[in-house]
């Protein structure tokens, strides 16, 4: 394979994530030179469509002018002071800004990546039950199929046994909840269901739970799947009713992607803890927060010298260059109603999709939420039915100029919040050509 | 206490971090509105020396024209795309540039705080042993006093009980190597000594250690601690003979802030990663990286099916605006030579900090290495001997216009690399005249 100069500097240094670097060899990285909008401009190929807004975070796309703008005029003033012990009108801006838009709330608590935000979370509450006399409660349960970051607590939460198995020595014992009640389809349109009989086999944790953490609604990089709202609910009620703390994880569905400021609103549900990063910065700079309630940040408010305090300091907490973009960011999505329009587009990108599956009768369980759209490969099918079908498919679109980037054999489209509907067209049709080419193959 | 309008709105939604927010009520947060060179600039008072480099990392000081331009520029091209197959100028670059400061080493990979950057290092060090024969390599060793970070593994490898005791219950066991040869004076004046007799307790570990990491030379948050470098000769020497890693974390020490691109270096050693933060963006935004070699990339390197590859991933991996800001700061540091200017500055640093324990007897162990000094105050004195004397101390410093920021009842200079001199005599004296103002009440 004849490699570019900039693919062979790279190759020679870069490690990249998420990567057995052996595939590069046959898959070199593709040179990014500008990108704009929904487009990712290349060296040596067309434009790109960047149909998921850059490992999910680029909620406005690329190069968005108010973002920019406030980051420029944020460098005037300054890029980054400590923030224990000193305040500026930005990160209280902000704040005001989050909470207003998480009503229940009343507290932010600042970190960079979201693995740092979970970790922070789940470090508020485990804190906060052993010094509000539940010290029994110690234990922490997640999801089947969860998610929740790459520090060795976050995989620990998650459940993608292929990522984690190496670290396993490192690792907390995390005990996941089996039951999901995984649906298809248009999450929006389900009614209320009753699943507190899903929780019966809690019942035997209940007393050594400190929280259980959860992707509410939709769970990304377990496969993209969606579970009814309503299962929030029930685990809201039983968590509230025994004590134990329930942790959003909003890194993913949070601030509009699946149309809602969280995806908890889906059912009612004020967790203890959301954590929010992603989309909270429009995908600019690594940012994370936590919000939580007086309740909680009570149980910490003491005398220094009892040690109550909560310690957590990462370097860059409540960097200036982030907030700065996360500020720009909510007021764009509040004055352009930008997740109204992301639940009424959703409706039909969820119908690209399904024209996508009636046509080539090769996509399983369409499914979707707000500005994030899911399907199985029919790996029954003749063309299908190969090793890695899902890479091979990336592989093909990339040449076709859309950054589809299967999870295993699961399709999807995560776009930006604000693309334009001729390029989710467009992606839907090369989608199609791809997937029939297979199916000929 | 009256407060402003930015202080009693803050005080409402903001959770600062490291703290007791109720110390908040008596100390409310300073007002920063702009920041330039080593000058904090405050709303309703004078300016304050940023004398710590805004928690050790704006090693350029604020408002770095160049890096600013940097950054400037690359938003023209773009903020963030995401790394996983894709490549650009400047990553690359950035690449080139780290490996060609840290010859030995041949691989970059990146993560967001500096500690997800060690989180990164130990599993990709955990996942090599693993994977290359060495099953029985599960545990790592870290040295007493030590900080690495804020997640639950990074807080298991430090030894800041206080700290971590919450979190007791999801962290791994790490044990701590206690004999540490902690000096006093100037570092850099130290002569070579044997220490491999302080490892011998270390024996009965041999077998099951997948690694030991580090702090070089400097302990920072475990209270400006430095040890001899030779210290690391040793474990370098002991660690290589048994197939067991070495790895440092540089985060603090490291891009210049002893004088040296890595604190290794004093020992002529290189680890088998070095993790950097901090001084590498020169405080922009979050970014870390870990710096490896060929011999663990090849253990990761094989076939796909063989699951040998490393999975880690987050999101804003090699985020463009850190980047751009990275590659700056380290073609300013080479360009104006200011490692050299360290090593020199450091010198007289490390006498004003010795005229201040001289002229009031109330500081001991005055110690340094690069652009780092410390010392302890005598709490044996009157004035001095009270609760919190540090924590006072500090309060009183910002009033002078000084952000001496003491950990327990440590006083430590650790100011961007480039300030003025005047800056830091000036700094000296308020020092001084605090500790008198202490001594006589
Ligand atoms: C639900 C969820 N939680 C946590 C994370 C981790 O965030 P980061 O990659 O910024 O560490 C992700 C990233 O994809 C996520 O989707
Ligand atoms: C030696 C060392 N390691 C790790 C860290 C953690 O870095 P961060 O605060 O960016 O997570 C720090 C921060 O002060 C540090 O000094």
């Amino acid at each position: 394979m004849s490699l570019s100069n900039l693919q062979s500097r790279d190759l020679k240094h870069l490690w990249h994530p998420c990567a057995q670097m052996k595939d590069y060899e046959t898959f070199p990285p593709m040179e990014i030179v500008s990108a704009k909008g929904s487009l990712l401009h290349t060296a040596n190929d067309g434009p790109l469509i960047d149909i998921i807004s850059s490992w999910w975070c680029k909620s406005l796309g690329h190069g968005h002018d108010e973002v920019q703008q406030a980051v420029r005029d944020q460098m005037e003033k300054f890029e980054h002071v400590i923030l224990a012990n000193t305040s500026n009108e930005l990160i209280v801006n902000l704040c005001e800004k989050l909470i207003s838009l998480n009503p229940g709330y009343n507290k932010v608590f600042f970190a960079d990546s979201g693995s740092d935000g979970v970790e922070v979370a789940v470090k508020m509450s485990l804190q906060y039950q052993q010094q509000n006399g539940q010290e029994q409660r110690k234990k922490f349960m997640s999801l089947q199929n969860a998610y929740h970051g790459e520090t060795i607590l976050t995989l620990a939460l998650g459940d993608c046994g292929l990522y984690s198995a190496p670290y396993a020595a490192l690792m907390p014992e995390i005990k996941k909840i089996l039951d999901i009640p995984y649906v298809s389809g248009k999450v929006e349109d389900l009614p209320f269901e009753d699943f507190s009989s899903l929780l019966e086999p809690l019942e035997e944790y209940a007393d050594e739970l400190a929280g259980i953490v959860i992707e509410p609604v939709l769970q990304g990089a377990g496969g993209m799947l969606f579970y009814h709202p309503s299962f929030i609910k029930a685990l809201r009620d039983w968590t509230s009713a025994r004590g134990i703390h329930l942790i959003a994880d909003e890194i993913l569905t949070g601030m509009g992607r699946l149309g809602k400021v969280r995806a908890c609103e889906f059912a009612g549900v004020l967790p203890d803890f959301s954590v929010f990063s992603k989309s909270m910065t429009a995908g600019f700079t690594p940012m994370s927060c936590v919000l939580t309630t007086d309740e909680i940040y009570n149980g910490f408010y003491d005398d220094y010298e009892t040690g109550r305090g909560f310690m957590h300091s990462n370097t860059y907490t409540g960097n200036a260059i982030s907030a700065a973009a996360a500020v720009a960011a909510l007021e764009f999505y509040e004055r352009e109603q930008v997740f109204a329009r992301v639940a009424k587009d959703s409706v039909y990108m969820h119908e690209l999709f399904e024209d996508v599956a009636a046509e080539t009768g090769a996509l399983l369980n369409v499914r979707s939420c707000g500005f994030v759209v899911a399907a199985d490969l029919d790996m029954s099918l003749a063309g299908l039915n190969k090793k890695r079908c899902g890479y091979e498919l990336y592989k093909k679109a990339v040449r076709k100029g859309l950054l589809l980037r299967p999870l295993g054999n699961t399709v999807y489209f995560l776009p930006p919040l604000n693309i334009e509907r001729d390029l989710l067209e467009k992606s839907a049709d090369i989608m199609k050509e791809l997937i029939f080419e297979e199916l000929r193959s």
